[in-house]
């Protein structure tokens, strides 16, 4: 039986043979407007053959927009899967060849006419490990100077101020539901309580 | 132009209309073993019809295990579409017709072998609001006990104890990128700083 006085520490744990799969094929079963939807096959580590499912995406950003007196910038959109509106930073999908900064630079400045003299990287995060290869780059914005929007065709969002402390609220409540606004939250928390502190560039 | 002087505060936006969309037909593109992609016919707020595709998807749990010294219980597999292995909390689909909290027993006993004696509810987050309309319950458990593992045919995991702080740490270095596991670290926060208490049962 297992017992948890068997398992051994995170920390010491590097291998990873006995776990990694092996790509063999990948066959097109969907491509759509948005979706780019792949079934790959791969072999697993004792060398059977499984299949797996995925949405191909090129990667996309988050901004955290800090106003000088510590609020942050957020938009309202209504997300179509959801069926509600939610509560967001500011975010979208990198353009081919475009570095993860001038992604940052461009989606705030086309969803809510920011430009930003200071940025800060904070990390990675994978929305969905289990079926997309997308990976977000978090990104800190302060010095910020207002300019026009460039909106998409058809995007419509509220842009809006908040405390930090008003979204953690907010996701105590069950308000705020998206996961790299989550994410973003626990970014925050670690640079306020010291734990992180932000390389401004 | 647009200047954040003139950008309302969140917390008194109330009003969806001028954001709503309203659904007006569903097509099945695609249904795999693991991926069920539809596109939506939509109506936007101005009458515009738009198409929106996602991933349909029963909803999930995650289980955040936590041993009596205050360690956690953590998962390490290989995810196929990021080519690596990830850092997770235990997780895993609803059953139709299963209760958010008995798919987070059946999900913990299934991966760890363990039960828990008490559970508290954090929230639900949204991994990918743009394109797929899966929530994922978020659970604490606590008074654990070992017991036998029942793991799907090739779920190949390592189960292992981390510190929350050494959790955190792998975030800061990038070792940590999934998006439910971040965000359980925004709610354990939370409940260390005191702006939250799970409400155990």
């Amino acid at each position: 039986m297992t017992t948890w006085r068997d398992w051994p520490e995170l920390a010491l744990l590097e291998q990873d043979s006995h776990l990694r799969e092996r790509s063999l094929a990948r066959q097109e079963v969907f491509r759509g407007r948005l979706l780019h939807v792949v079934r790959d096959t791969v072999a697993m580590p004792d060398g059977q053959q499984a299949t797996r499912e995925l949405i191909l995406h090129p990667g996309a950003v988050m901004v955290i927009p800090i106003l000088d007196d510590g609020r942050v910038v957020v938009e309202r959109q209504y997300r179509h899967p959801l069926g509600r509106v939610v509560v967001e930073f500011p975010a979208g999908k990198k353009d081919p060849q475009e570095s993860s900064l001038d992604c940052a630079r461009r989606e705030l400045r086309e969803e809510t006419g920011l430009s930003a003299a200071r940025w800060a990287y904070a990390g990675a995060m994978a929305p969905s490990v289990a079926y997309t290869d997308e990976l977000i780059d978090i990104w800190l914005a302060q010095s910020l100077t207002a300019g026009e929007t460039a909106r998409d065709e058809g995007e419509l969002l509220d842009v809006c101020l908040s405390t930090v402390d008003g979204l953690e609220q907010m996701a105590r409540e069950g308000e705020l539901v998206d996961s790299k606004t989550l994410t973003g939250l626990w970014w925050l928390r670690s640079w306020r309580d010291g734990s992180w502190t932000p390389e401004w560039r």
